[in-house]
């Protein structure tokens, strides 16, 4: 995504620190607290510029949302648009998504979506996608039994390695589509990626999963 | 695929029993005595025109292929053509899937192929999609330890099912593609359907399996 310098940004983040939280990793294994209530939590992982989860914590408000973003300058303007709809079941985090299992205790997390990840096409940089197993562990970990993980791409290839990435490592494949839109989905919330590209009639493939399976290891 | 009668089609296969197998059942456990050597086996599940196995044969002339169809007018034209290839290491079978387990012995073979198999999109012919979990449970069986699977098809709904269905059923996904075409594999041998659907530009999908991992059940 595209980031321009915002010198305000720090300022802007010391001002909410109840919206970008400011020592994320103080919460872990005790999110419910920072919400007040018991709802099940879902993640998404690179928020972006916050639409997806601003509409999804509209449209289900009896579940948490939490929103990583490492950009400073992007994760200012989705604490924007959470400020604005005055939603109290958003948190955002302005942190690595490496840093997960710093961040959430064992079995902590409901459900993990990974809106128009960053492809990184080229094989040399295959550790950096976040379909890379050594990711996979750490959403095994934060992730309840059962646990759910959402993929969604406009990215062909980063859609067939994420696939055979989840099924090697023991993950369990529940639903393929590979022309969402054209699936008519009418609980589908869009990222604003997910509109651009599909303005343009590009397909958005999307998978769900599941992990921890009981009874597994 | 169109069927037209053909009156000469069963004195054609009386007369061909080497290529059409009269007996095909009476070989369970015992294909490698009919191929006179102990190369690998592998099988085409609807081989129609027969195109792709005669070129496969020819590409992988270390390696024995059967082909099983269940329509007679259309196996009797595959059988012309491998007829005319003067291929030794293939032979057809005039006979439904449904019967794959009185065919072939656990671990008999080493390879499945589904080229373009009938999609049978609406839900109550579930059942019928070769992709199936009763299906798939008859391909445990005949293949070997880490026997692998290989499905191609032009239709997205049968693609997408059959993912989440081989990994539903403890199968492990190794490969994912989603434009073969577009991803040139010098060593992909097309269909007759292949041919004409590539033509036109279509998106053709492919997806590589693997079953029966030693030290799992």
């Amino acid at each position: 995504m595209r980031q321009r310098h915002k010198p305000w940004a720090d300022d802007f983040l010391q001002e909410h620190p109840d919206t970008v939280i400011s020592n994320p990793v103080s919460y872990r294994g005790r999110w419910k607290d920072v919400f007040a209530n018991d709802a099940p939590i879902h993640l998404e992982i690179g928020t972006g510029k916050g639409q997806f989860i601003v509409e999804m914590a509209k449209q289900y408000p009896n579940i948490n949302f939490i929103g990583i973003e490492v950009a400073k300058s992007i994760i200012v303007t989705a604490a924007q648009k959470v400020l604005v709809s005055e939603q109290l079941n958003i948190r955002l985090l302005h942190v690595d998504a490496e840093r997960l299992t710093e961040l959430f205790a064992k079995d902590e997390l409901t459900k993990i979506c990974l809106n128009f990840s960053d492809p990184w096409p080229k094989n040399r940089h295959e550790k950096r996608r976040l379909t890379y197993y050594t990711f996979l562990d750490k959403y095994k970990e934060v992730l309840r039994p059962n646990g759910e993980i959402i993929l969604k791409t406009d990215n062909m290839g980063l859609f067939e390695y994420s696939l055979a990435s989840f099924s090697q490592n023991g993950m369990r494949i529940e639903e393929v589509n590979l022309d969402l839109h054209e699936a008519d989905d009418s609980t589908n919330r869009m990222t604003e990626y997910e509109e651009k590209f599909t303005a343009k009639g590009q397909p958005i493939y999307r998978c769900r999963i599941t992990c921890n399976h009981k009874g597994n290891s």
